[in-house]
């Protein structure tokens, strides 16, 4: 960490500064230049308050060197973290592809949706029960019938289901039904929610914010795994820009950053990232192209009656296409789908 | 709500279109050009599924003209809303300032500055019992201890005081021990909250979130109306955009476009919107300038050893020079502080 | 076009609008809602100036329907256009990879990086004589000394060159000079030179604007197709979000959107989309997996000695390992490399 | 300026390193901690290539803590800048206010509004001779002939003009012609362009880009005080963001910023920024709340007939009006108007 100092600080106030940062435990490097000197602090400094400096009269500015996040950093973890959910594997080269409706709308439509992309080669089956709707009077999902529909869906087919929790009282419920709780972009700074998936034992998808650096989705990776929770995966899905033709910008470059970065698996939803379904084909490819673990991807039997996000949702037809054109990318790619 | 649909597309496909509006009980009106053709949908387009009619395959976009929330809306309510918080005014060419700082630390902390605030004319006490903060590693408030303390400083002050929320859970206690129950900037969109908060007679100061639009602030307003609790008021804290320099960009137009919107009461935090206490003086005079209700002020009696946010507080010597300075330009505005 | 009319506007209002617009040879429909009534102007409506419907009294907004763009308007012109330089196909199904070093340093550095990139399989040399420097203090490019040299280095290896153009008083120079003018993000509307570079014959290279939406891109490669000229090579070089990891976002989908909206041949630098050499391998492959027409791409002999950006070019070595690469993902991809 | 070095680095190239550095007059200092290194480098660092040591594979960042503008730098020049135009003089808590019409459309026209604004109170004309669209196919300005009229409102009214080039090969006219030269946003790196502005001597108002930093406005404004010409005039006129029912987002924090920043005066456009006429007055006011040293505001006598940027024009009695509310506000802020 660099302190910078004000021109004219005195001797006095250096010294009272470099006495509190020792007392933490740290060690401090002084250097006084031209127009401005500088204070070099050592040691862990995960235990500084940042704030606290800054607001020292004769402080600039801090710049912090060290990442903020230490379980979810590949610093101090390099092996890829490997997540296996009923036998299949997440992360370290195994490319995994979770399909299905935005929605569950009925038994016919999960069922016979969740039995096309398990022929397609899905291994994972997605669908929402809850849904976060940024209007009161949308459709909000089935809710708990939603749920046991999914159930149902898993039954009949053997696929893990992975839907998303939006109300911290369903933990317990969403620990004992599904295989995966995936965490929305609205709720990616819920901390309360963070905190109490940090004391269970299953598998948390956590999208990315769409205005979350990737500091800070690291930092909210933190929180499920300081609580003990160390089963993240990540997903990318866009990310809030001025661009408005496509209804998020999909950040690739965050796909082969984050393997820099952390351990954690780093799957891609290009549905939502971009809202039209023609796209998905094209980012599905370049998403394998620069790195990613895996995909989330919308399908539904009948978009056009689709209660959420049909303009977004593949047929089961072009959904198996696709499937059969990733195959024989992951082979030039070298990886395992 | 406009329908632009394909060229080419068969007039089977239209009229089964126009049925199923009519359905809804809607008018259309069908235009026909040389490259496009168009569908005008007439009456209470909320009914209708946007998402629908864009997956209609003969669908090229659908263009919503009607603005999607209804209570919020100052077309329905010409009318300010005034919100009384214990005889206190919020809207309606009333100034309120809510001062206090960004987290409660301890009991002699509070006190002191609630009494300082109150004297420089500052009518409602802020502090954060609950905080979130990006790392779990970070002070994340004094929690039900604080809220205690809160409640001492408001008894020997006689200042409403607003504090966050963070977990839903906690309605029940919010309800009873505070004046105005705040939902942060992340959790502008946690609908699970906001249902909640909509089921209770108390007022709500909803923070627009980091890359929220000015409509999607609305629909979480209307979220909560929805519910029946119409004690919204509304706050600008800065919006996330490329520029680093501050830690947000404050959006001064949205003030004057929230005014024109809707008829709920708008403030903004000049505090949390650049992250620099020499910012604050500008902004809340800009803030006033533009026509806000009233402004929310991070005041600390020791900003250099404040447990947070110490960068973005004022001293209360500042605070006091700078409400003598908002009095006079309210005069010169013509408005009530 | 869609003229949403204010309630309450006067039928005589709306008779003189419709006339106006008649007057132009368009036609119109008009629509009476209950909140709201709406006209519909078919026909060319790029004759008519949205500033002017807008700013009248009783226009509430005015959607446009139609894309403002013609010349490089998909709908217009299906077939792909591909760019003949000196015998290398640009567009339609054909990859073309452009490479060298950010800037032209010397005789020995750019004859020596143009035979490395010839020999990994590059067919273009790429190599700045005059670089757009933040700073007025930075390096400026050797300028027509720089220009001397990559011609040495043409005739050296028979690769035709690409280089920027930064003065519209140069462009006949750079007519008689280069193979591919080169227009850089930052002069993307610097609409005096757009017209200049109308009147010539020589293809350029377009690159994005820094926060250029798709459709302001392609409405400054229509300025150049306005004037004549049709050789437009369009070029996605990441644009500014919030994200400070990497130095811009590569815009992604703006390839398979650029795809369905024009004609014309769409390139993607991932150099100074993320200004990080080890991002240049993984977004180089996501690119042609997302359907990009070819790649321009750094390389340096010795990046630690590059008089600029040397963080983000690659070394021949690594160069020439990328190709190979991006030579079986080709072919996986069903496209010619 | 920090360079932070990758762990285990060798003691050889961080001796390598320092000696490079001194060979260039500065002075360096090495610090080495448990995960990383650091070497501090003292001295006047604008004479380092941040990218030649970012190139450096030992190196893991370079943080630089000098700012890189000198001219434009207050630490340098602490006292404000006023420019004097034909004895108006502009900076140093004097308020300027410049109006006009977006483009001058006949003499008529430019000659009524001209003495309009003069009665209202404004002190400088401005008006287009030459517009930046975004189409080629929209009206482009009446060109020299719109600079024939301007020159005839100046003579007709006293008013100095300021106007927009757009064209290097033009400044000889427009150093004759005009008494202020306006370089637009989308020119702000126009560095061939800003070069030749610095070799002469005429006050330059300088539009910061649709996303420009504020440190790029200021190395904009270095690019022509650097070539000798240092009466530079910024002018902040909104930027680009995700939201978009403004055109563009004010950003009213970069006044206050720039105060502190930089001795040059800063201007407000309120009519660019947002592209809406109700939006100018209470965004006029915001900006002299914040500290803006003027504003350049369009007024038309007719905006619903305006050839460009109608829906943004004021009306001159509106324009009347809002003087008069900013000579009472500029009283109650201790200003000149």
């Amino acid at each position: 960490m660099i302190v910078q100092l004000k021109l004219n600080t005195s001797e006095e106030k250096v010294q009272e500064l470099i006495k509190r940062i020792k007392d933490k435990g740290l060690d401090t490097t002084y250097v006084v230049g031209d127009n401005h000197s500088i204070l070099g602090v050592l040691g862990d400094t995960s235990r500084i308050n940042i704030d606290e400096l800054e607001a020292q009269e004769y402080v600039e500015k801090v710049i912090r060197i060290q990442e903020p996040y230490k379980k979810a950093n590949r610093a101090f973890h390099p092996e890829d973290t490997i997540i296996d959910v009923n036998g299949i594997k997440i992360g370290g080269g195994n490319i995994v592809v979770m399909a299905g409706p935005c929605s569950v709308e009925s038994r016919e439509q999960i069922i016979s949706v969740a039995k096309d992309v398990k022929k397609a080669g899905a291994q994972i089956l997605r669908g929402g029960a809850y849904k976060p709707r940024t209007s009161p009077y949308a459709f909000q999902g089935l809710e708990l019938e939603g749920l046991e529909l999914l159930k149902e869906a898993r039954k009949e087919t053997g696929m893990p289901i992975v839907t998303e929790i939006m109300s911290s009282d369903l933990v317990d419920r969403f620990v004992e039904d599904v295989d995966i709780i995936q965490v929305g972009a609205r709720n990616m700074q819920n901390f309360d929610l963070l905190k109490k998936l940090g004391k269970i034992d299953k598998p948390i998808l956590l999208k990315r914010g769409m205005s979350a650096t990737i500091e800070e989705l690291l930092m909210s990776a933190e929180y499920i795994m300081a609580g003990g929770n160390h089963k993240v995966i990540l997903c990318e899905r866009g990310i809030r820009t001025f661009e408005t033709y496509t209804r998020n910008t999909l950040d690739i470059s965050a796909i082969p950053v984050l393997k820099k970065l952390t351990h954690l698996p780093i799957i891609v939803d290009p549905s939502h990232a971009t809202g039209k379904y023609w796209l998905v084909d094209p980012l599905s490819k370049a998403s394998l192209a620069a790195g990613a673990d895996g995909l989330i991807i919308e399908v539904h039997n009948d978009p056009a009656c689709a209660l959420c996000d049909g303009p977004q949702s593949l047929k089961p037809k072009k959904f198996d296409k696709l499937m059969d054109e990733l195959r024989i990318l992951s082979k030039a790619l070298n990886v395992r789908l």
